[in-house]
């Protein structure tokens, strides 16, 4: 098999990939989209603040003491770290602290303790659900200068570095080591390791990987009163008491802040491959799904899907272009494996028999790392082009597979006229559907047509509506829709009981409580 | 490649596998060992009661109304549930419970609440550390009868079944299915599957398949006040929140009784292969580790090794015999994947390949489910084999891989005649080593030749002293060497928060806290 293959229905032929061609390379790093001023979080969601103490020049000397030139209080120096990617939530924190050790977060946090002063801690600032930027005036705790690698072991493929380290930095460490980071997603570039443990980040290779709760082994985790946690084991398997970095794994930098970690690292594979087919309907794109698994069973390391709402979008404002004939539904199936004959020989015979039967009327095939690149950036880049349509309402839903495009089929039809774009694309092999509403601006109305629409459509399906994004400040009232009352009780109680003052991450994961707000 | 092949240095030829027409089939559930009376656990570990309530009359009558029929209380019925599978452990409990469904474990939970009785849960009571049978006098929560299967789905790969289902039931129902449980072991035949996950259960396939940690998708755990709570979703991916049910994995049912689990299951491999091999020194077994996971890469999905003492005890004991000519060491490879002819060339080369470099002696394969069953057997064997030698001082260790044969040599050396026999065994791709020391019978001063010595050792080398059996009553006062002082001080926390009176499995996990003991 050739390095670009396009197969059309009922013929398979080489041609050279035209996305190999006419696509732009993959960006290192997101952009930020567009440049209008953000509307303050408090103003727009009219949120309340808690009874923090405010910060005073006291404190700000202290700060310049522990980490002289970490300290960043100039106003324009701040702003970027008071907004996130999608310029949809603002705060208004007056102190960005960069400490580069565990233990340095350690006297930070025993001091805003103390003080009771709120902190929100910020890894690369890719979050999608307004958790990593503050509220109102919280210290904003960056990872950004936590960037070392503490060790890698070749013979058990475990990595143990610091929380601020870029994904993609560690992936390129790791390559030159014939190993591969157990996680990827469109925002490598930026995101940090400690910022994607502790939002549980998923991503493309979790189909073949599985999440975080497996892959990560061990984290060193300071407290809200500033006790650290070293938990930071690099052992496959330890049975010696409750796991409690579970806890922290997915708790938003709520309950801690994560300095740490150590995660075991898949073998680079010797072999990847890339699909991108076109499918005529959603269910073609269902039973594509099913037949590619059974046929490439262990090699399949992405099932991917995008809508022509998708293909439009970056088309248009990427300049991106399909390397297939226009379809209502594209697949991306990667294979990874460690054999490059055998792994071709099973997609090969995959294609035939996905052509044969007519589950796929169009695709194109790439063996070599450029090619491949190009594909999957016109999956990757989804995210990027939209935010270029004004105002987006991101929703990231867990479903039954069988019913995951219904949602978008029901989205589009309520909101008729109302939405500019409704388009649906994402992880279809872990069930995970991005369904993406755009407008030229922030409207309250349309909001009120999305949700709880959204939401109620998701619980009654027993779907959660969060698969990986997390709730951090823009979910955190809908948790009911996914877990049961119960649940969110006990989560309430491990909270008070890690951060009784509830200094950690304000006004994120967790509903409010209502005797705990204030004026 | 033929379905039972022989390799030797040098050369290779076919072969009917020896063990193939030689070795027993493998027992469906294990065997009780020996028959001798079992010393009390609080009379040979000097344990002090804890102040709980005493069974009375009333409260036997309550459960007998709840769930007429399902009460035991006759001391011969009750015996074998006080005693552990190795009989090393005994308590005195005078009432079983095997309640059917969620609601009654929570009206059980809610009596002994108030109550303020003990409660042992147990499942199939399979456990190595003790965890499983009572102390004292708890009542034992058996989930014997709760063994339905919910549903099971499979596009997803989704089974959700209640807590007392055994795990070898389950793995038949989805083999029909084209499906495969995501954890085996040796326990198979009579293990619970909601006892796997209270103690986390590591076992044969976590290689490939992972952790339970990410494979467990949802459970309904019952807390100690009766209250249940239902995490049972059949989602890949949910990042609504905390992960609560990651607290209750491995916990040993010491923060509450797991009634339902959710599960995702791998397919159904096409193609199986084993190999069993000799190996001239442990240096060659890791090294022909490393080579086989490069080689074999995605298809690998267990590497075990046994030493030759282990060899010599299946062969006494169980009139099993080896395959292969005699050697230090042996290993089990199995390769699981899509396409039978790519495996057994990948296997091929590999063997060629070991072979050629001296890393292997003698070996054999097979490809056909009853001559993988005798290989199987040799290894799964080796803890029933052991029994049979009298008292079994059993370890269960985590090691980084190049250092976990040395634990081996050094105890030999320091207990030399004392003890009958130490030998090493295990899960050497996920570093956990199973050292095994036997005697005649318990011996107090064996005991503490061994301990902590054991322990000290795993530590100087950051290891586990629980890779998979957990702590359970025999290694909870030991978690200190692989847990920090802060780590344990918070699991106390969590313990005291969801289980305030201490009812749920005492004397288990963690260690005493000592102002909570009474004579």
């Amino acid at each position: 098999m050739a390095a670009a293959v396009v197969w059309r229905r009922g013929a398979a032929w080489l041609r050279s990939c035209r996305a190999n061609r006419e696509l732009p390379g993959v960006p290192r790093a997101r952009g930020c989209a567009g440049s209008r001023e953000v509307v303050p979080t408090c103003e727009r969601y009219a949120v309340r603040r808690l009874p923090f103490a405010r910060l005073a020049d006291g404190d700000v000397a202290f700060f310049e003491r522990l980490m002289p030139g970490r300290v960043i209080t100039g106003e324009e120096e701040v702003k970027p770290f008071n907004v996130d990617w999608l310029k949809s939530v603002r705060g208004c924190s007056q102190l960005v602290l960069k400490p580069q050790t565990t233990a340095e977060v350690s006297q930070i946090l025993r001091y805003c303790h103390e003080r009771n002063l709120a902190v929100s801690p910020q890894g690369g600032n890719t979050g999608l659900v307004g958790g990593s930027v503050p509220v109102f005036d919280e210290i904003i705790l960056s990872t950004a200068l936590m960037n070392q690698i503490i060790s890698f072991d070749k013979v058990s493929g475990i990595l143990v570095c610091q929380a601020g380290c870029v994904l993609e930095r560690l992936s390129e460490y790791l390559e030159e080591q014939g190993f591969i980071m157990p996680l990827d997603l469109g925002a490598k570039g930026s995101c940090h390791i400690g910022g994607n443990v502790a939002t549980n980040a998923g991503g493309l290779r979790l189909l073949r990987y599985g999440s975080l709760r497996g892959t990560v082994l061990g984290l060193q985790v300071v407290l809200a009163d500033g006790s650290a946690l070293d938990c930071l084991t690099s052992l496959r398997k330890d049975n010696t008491g409750y796991d409690l970095k579970q806890l922290f794994i997915g708790s938003e930098g709520t309950l801690g802040v994560i300095t740490a970690v150590s995660i075991l690292c898949p073998q680079r594979p010797k072999a990847v491959n890339v699909a991108f087919l076109g499918c005529q309907s959603f269910a073609k794109v269902l039973e594509t799904f099913t037949t590619c698994r059974a046929m490439l069973g262990e090699i399949l390391s992405a099932y991917e899907f995008m809508d022509e709402k998708c293909m439009e979008l970056v088309e248009t404002h990427l300049k991106l272009s399909s390397p297939v004939a226009d379809s209502p539904f594209y697949v991306l199936i990667e294979t990874s494996g460690s054999n490059s004959t055998h792994d071709e020989e099973k997609l090969h015979n995959f294609l035939e028999r996905a052509m044969a039967s007519g589950l796929v009327t169009d695709g194109t095939v790439a063996t070599d790392e450029k090619k491949i690149k190009v594909l999957w950036s016109l999956r990757e880049r989804i995210t990027e082009a939209l935010t270029h349509e004004g105002y987006v309402y991101k929703y990231d839903i867990s479903l039954p597979v069988g019913k995951l495009y219904d949602l978008v089929t029901d989205m589009r039809v309520r909101l008729g006229q109302s939405a500019k774009n409704v388009v649906g694309y994402g992880h279809l092999g872990d069930g995970n559907l991005h369904l993406n509403i755009t407008a030229e601006s922030y409207s309250h109305s349309l909001l009120e047509a999305i949700e709880p629409f959204v939401y109620e459509w998701t619980a009654r399906c027993s779907g959660s509506i969060s698969a990986e994004h997390g709730l951090g400040f823009k979910k955190r009232h809908f948790i009911h829709y996914s877990k049961p009352h119960e649940a969110v009780l006990l989560m309430q109680q491990f909270k008070a009981m890690l951060d009784p003052k509830g200094i950690l991450n304000p006004y994120k994961t967790l509903p409010s409580a209502p005797d705990r707000s204030t004026c």
